[in-house]
């Protein structure tokens, strides 16, 4: 399952991501795993600047299963990867991680679809995205069109 | 679909809930069906104090469909409901709907589960919680146990 | 004390405004003022759409005295005026309370400080500024100009 | 300057933390702080667990000014120190800084009091604690008891 996610980043908490359980909240988690794609997406895009209302992707759908408490002075990791690219959609798999333990803490599976910032509407996913996630993951992605 | 949901709370926009691109962000949503879960076994429970280390929920999966920005300056409604009661999970809807057009923000389908914090074991959804949640939704709920 | 401060707004506090003393984290009582001084512009503009690029303010300085704690289910309302304002600055007042006991838990002092957002310099109050806040207040503002 | 702070931490920024002028939101800069503050805390204690409950410390005042907006992608170090211990109360000064630029963002001073969070009172600050921070710091430092 390791070798699935090439992408890692380590997460930094902060103490107010902990609620009166002791737990880092439920709704933190979508932080955490935002932190894993802003990373992902630079290094896809092997820059350190992305402009947000160019990257022509917008989130659509996040499912996401809580698998156990983080707690304080826990470390964790936020691994991320592309499952599959559509002609209009692509989907992002998640996993937030206690590196020492191995822990699976929660997963995150999230649809993101071309956008046009401009016109406001549904596009494609470019090729010119396709290419740098096939180049960045190592593995060569197609965009599946349906019918 | 109006008349699904009972329960309704207007959520107070904070000025560092909108990003970058203007719209509220989208691990902000999380926080906004937050504040409707918790205003709405508020409710429930005809309380105005909830010990959450006593309640026995906890949330193991959520689904949100994201459909349209929430910009600066639209106000903003949490619609909650409790669609079914398992044995030891039940299922909630929320949806966000910008009052004054109508237009849905966001769904969210949250499973969560029966939980003693006590022995950090699943536990069955408790008889007093279905009577609480039958009683305010005006509708019998039976536990649907699976075999 | 209370006389002083025309601008009330109750906070919608959320569930992860706590941190794990089951108090309101340090940090979430400026977003509680934000809150406040977003609100009391609203109100002294008269209007409720202020686009911030353009309202020429910006924050120079912020005192907070941390008095009590806030509990969860506590009520809180921030209270706001503006007590001074000079040639290219303006002090704002603010206060958390508990409106049910009246207990003080913090206070602020804000200075902020005429901006042009185009040539990205300070600049002082417009006679407009002044003019909007006198009439909110309901007594007059003098620039205090500072030799 | 430099050389006042030993302790240095880079802040890990999230996408949120940025408001629609495309700039860390004022209420984030105090998550900076605290991420420096709890960072320094650790050192201090030599320790990777702080139970906040008995640490003994509540922040009673914070006094910060807000030199330059920090802008996506730039690199933000906080960096720590304590200024003075008195009988009841300690002064830690802190400054947001990118580390590429050396240009300061913002500087805090906080107050900090000794509590008891058993008798819910204000305590002298104990010690053990003068030692660890003179050790840490290493230079000495004296409770100056004022009469």
């Amino acid at each position: 399952m390791d070798k699935l996610y090439k992408h890692k980043i380590e997460v930094q908490p902060r103490f107010n991501d902990f609620d009166p359980m002791g737990h880092v909240n439920n709704t933190i988690f979508m932080n955490y795993f935002d932190i894993g794609k802003v990373a992902y997406f630079k290094a896809v895009w092997n820059t350190d600047f992305i402009d947000w209302r160019e990257i022509g992707l917008v989130i659509a759908r996040i499912e996401t299963d809580f698998m156990s408490p983080i707690l304080m002075d826990e470390r964790v990791v936020v691994r991320t990867t592309i499952l599959r690219i559509g002609n209009k959609s692509l989907e992002l798999s998640q996993q937030l991680i206690n590196p020492d333990t191995n822990q699976l803490k929660a997963a995150a599976r999230t649809i993101m679809v071309g956008f046009d910032v401009n016109t406001n509407s549904a596009e494609p996913i470019t090729e010119k995205c396709v290419e740098a996630i096939s180049r960045y993951e190592g593995r060569p992605f197609k965009r599946e069109i349906s019918k």
